[in-house]
């Protein structure tokens, strides 16, 4: 029977078939150093390494909109709430505004004991006494001195040798001491070197260079060296990072006294396994940013590696149980969205689509939960184990999703897309999420499917309909110059109309403050909100969605109105009568 | 003098100084196979693996929205014009959508001769029958059977013994073979085989299952079997799917007539570090989608993957030319965004912040043409080597931009805050790139910062105030359901008042089309749109900005004005009046 289908014929290896056009002869392969007795990829990571987050350097210096002394004061209280004991927070002799942060810092006292702040200077001496006077008064601060160490720097960039590239690295090591011991006393003081591009360096240089740097440091017990080596632009498969890495810390000498620091970027997508490969191979420390911002692609992306760590029974030693927080402030702080499908956390990253992974799903919770009766625990006390959910979400604070799909035999499934097309309603993802919750509950009450109409009256019922606690009556705003948004509303609240005043730097702010002053307690705070038009045209109906904490519950709300302002309002009070 | 400074005290290694609360004990390392004599780190990849896109299986079965018959089709002709020989079109038996999709391709003849589509099934011999039924005169397919193997779901979901598990895999594939014979009489037929998930199934086990599936099958020269192994979860870090992979590859018989294939998502945010590990450790097919769409993460990103070749010098056997149209086309048929950030075809990938980096990169430009004249040939031939762009963004259809920062000592830098926070204009993305072009030309020209006043002097001159070739006089728009808008416009074209006509799916591209039938032939292209209010209330002011395309040329368009049609249609103006 088989031998009459003939199987197929494409080769099995190499695709000669046809040429893509594009000129890949331009591009050689790399070529890094060969360690043919590596032993990295017999070891595992057991611990998490030491973190520096560059969220405030390398970070904000590649952002369209970099962030404003208010904003960075936002980041770093949340780099420290979170953990990170070795934050880098400018390049003060580049930036006043980063030299006034580092003040502001030292002198508000801003600074916790057990955090070490680091800012990067290049190796020029009135920039090394900018740098270090940036400092003064700081409990623990270390400077990170870089000079280019790659060929192609030293040939096309400055124009040096290498015994001149080594030159400038140990003058301006002599000089940071130099000027750490005139200005720094009482500072418990740290030095890094960077070989910048150290991928991008044959090795033996770059290991050459850090002796160098490192004779003229002297580092013993109680004063180490960081050594941090920067794949600026990655180059090749992470592997050959990870051998340049082994490499590097097997030949180095006063390694005891040295901590081997990844500075990772993305280039290629696989920043986050470099790393992982390079700890492997040694390596102590890591620098990178939260949801990986950074020149380019960005740095590497400091939540997935920590959760990583956690997803393997390692302490990540950062606090990530409210991920979406997390990802909130970020968002706010660099003005640039994290991805609905980015590792953890994204939107759609702990929601199934397929029944048939709904279904595996729903089985093993229900598993996890028999077990833990069985033995009398806590389902949080047994080991994780769950088809399609590397971890619990809840241990991040988020919830598993089923999206379930309507009337997906026409090909236009989705709650979304019904709302969409039949109504003008462009729901913002995390809403569509939420609502298709709704959905799912009724379809499983009723066991039948759902038409186009009854999503609709469900959706009305959940977010447009409910008239208790609050109704909106009337508003009337008015804001001036310089000034705070004023607003009096008219508000049944229990079917009893009141009016509230509120002030804030916009209506929906002002309308918050408003019904927060009531006996009732709502608690509310905004956390998202969108609005577009339904339709073109001047007599256009607006829809509002605004995702607001109401008693710390998070929720949607969704307002329709003529006008943009009553339409928002409309759906602060959708959600807090859902709460 | 160094021994004054006291160095840092950090520990070297494990930083035990806090426990971050997380649950860390809830979780176990993943135990993979050993393979202590693996080769895989020693070699490299020098050719592209044969690519499967599942955007229309995998992809399509994880988006909110998922894609309309139109839009599927979008989708399989770009993947077809971009060289995917191997396309998985869907899961016939599970959905009608899917069952006519590949009939409608069969039936019309879209599948070039040199493309081989395949399809996925479960192992119930009811919906192989459907599938293989919906092949039915197809010049090239394939029928891809998976089962679960892994103990997990063996347990859990389906509650079988590995005997069972076993049996259900060689019965499908025996039932493929039956219904294939008895249907796809002229098919040159192909079959695949995935144990899923491979990851979470014991090697050993797993080699098993496929090993009793060859026996059914019988591989042979001619006559090959597709082993895919689903990393459908990542658990690990890469190389832990690369010691799988090898492992696998060398206990296998029938080696030489078994194409192994990988499919991995991206939990970890490792899954292009997997794959391409996963290639040096031996597998010749790769599975994934373009920019990673799929379950959660994602799938595999085909996108970076081919990039990632490319950059080595090797032909990725795919054409991304022109990048940014690969990457609209997906987001038009995902209703995904791809990031900012994302590598080789995110917003920000060839842009550079940072001073330094642009006085290299300006270097490294200049260097690359001076040994071009000197060889007395076109820059493309020679190799590139350039500080920061690890391939020259030309060739895929970008261009290198440096984003300059204006009154940046006010920490608030950036062209596009001075806009948003003095005029409220919140300028999409490629627009600030853009826009800030027009800004370092005006710098670079005078040699001085710019104000504040300047840049928005600079802004009205790019996009607001050409009235050549073309100013808007009036619109008049119909629009009733179920037809086309109707519009009607007058248009100053080189001072002289037109009454033109256009009709289109709304008023832009009502006017688009209108326009374009003028003689001096513009040739536009609407590509991107964005519109805001300005302020709230009723007598807003919005702006509008579209991208287009002006006889080929992209450039976007600014336009204000009360009424939001009446502003979209001066952004469209402005563009064609830039070109």
């Amino acid at each position: 029977m088989t031998k009459q289908i003939p199987g197929i014929q494409l080769s099995r290896t190499h695709n000669t078939q046809h040429d893509s056009g594009m000129p890949y002869g331009r591009y050689r392969a790399f070529e890094p150093v060969t360690v043919p007795d590596r032993t990295w990829p017999d070891t595992k990571i057991t611990h998490a390494p030491r973190w520096l987050s560059t969220d405030l350097r390398d970070g904000n210096q590649a952002l369209i909109d970099p962030m404003t002394p208010d904003r960075k004061m936002r980041m770093f209280e949340l780099l420290v709430r979170m953990g990170y004991k070795e934050i880098e927070i400018g390049f003060p002799a580049a930036s006043q505004t980063d030299f006034d942060f580092v003040r502001q810092l030292v002198e508000r006292d801003l600074i916790p004991d057990d955090v070490r702040v680091s800012v990067l200077t290049q190796a020029r001496e009135d920039l090394i006494e900018r740098t270090v006077s940036s400092l003064v008064g700081a409990p623990n601060a270390t400077v990170h001195l870089y000079n280019a160490t790659a060929p192609l720097f030293q040939r096309v960039v400055f124009g040096v040798s290498e015994a001149e590239c080594i030159a400038i690295a140990t003058r301006g090591t002599e000089w940071v001491m130099k000027y750490a011991e005139q200005l720094l006393d009482g500072t418990h003081f740290g030095y890094q070197y960077s070989p910048e591009i150290f991928t991008q360096t044959p090795t033996d240089f770059a290991l050459e260079v850090c002796e160098r740097v490192s004779d003229v440091w002297q580092p013993e017990a109680g004063r180490e060296i960081i050594l941090n080596l920067p794949a600026t632009v990655e180059m090749s498969t992470p592997n050959t990072y990870a051998d340049q890495i082994e490499y590097f810390g097997r030949n180095l000498t006063r390694r005891e006294h040295s901590a081997i620091s990844l500075h990772p970027h993305n280039d290629r997508g696989t920043a986050v396994a470099a790393t992982e490969l390079a700890l492997m191979a040694g390596a102590d420390r890591v620098e990178g940013c939260l949801f990986g911002h950074g020149e380019r692609t960005g740095n590497v992306d400091l939540v997935t590696l920590a959760m990583n760590l956690f997803s393997q029974g390692i302490d990540p030693q950062i606090d990530l149980s409210d991920i979406d927080e997390v990802r909130r402030t970020v968002e706010y702080c660099t003005n640039l969205p994290v991805h609905p499908r980015h590792p953890y956390a994204g939107d759609l990253v702990y929601t199934a689509f397929s029944g048939s992974h709904q279904d595996a799903i729903k089985k093993g919770l229900e598993d996890l939960d028999r077990i833990a009766a069985e033995q009398g625990v806590p389902v949080g006390e047994i080991p994780w184990e769950a088809p399609y959910l590397p971890i619990d979400p809840k241990d991040v604070g988020r919830t598993y999703e089923a999206v379930i799909r309507v009337n997906s035999q026409s090909g236009k499934g989705g709650v979304a897309y019904i709302l969409k097309s039949e109504h003008k309603l462009d729901l913002p993802r995390r809403l569509q999420i939420e609502f298709s919750r709704v959905v799912q509950q009724a379809t499983d009450d009723s066991g039948k499917e759902m038409t186009g109409e009854d999503i609709w009256a469900a959706f009305g019922d959940a977010y447009l309909h409910r008239e208790t606690p609050l109704r909106l009556n009337s508003v009337h705003t008015s804001s001036a110059a310089g000034e705070k948004d004023q607003l009096t509303v008219n508000v049944y609240v229990n079917g009893e109309i009141q009016e509230l005043h509120g002030t804030g730097n916009g209506p929906i702010a002002a309308f918050v403050d408003a019904i927060n002053g009531l006996p009732e307690d709502f608690d509310v705070r905004v956390l998202d909100y969108n609005e577009h038009a339904l339709s073109s045209g001047g007599d256009a109906i607006a829809a509002a969605y605004v995702e607001c904490a109401v008693r710390g519950e998070i929720l949607w709300g969704v307002g329709l109105d003529a006008n943009i302002v009553t339409a928002s309002l409309k759906a602060v009070i959708s959600a807090v009568n859902r709460a």
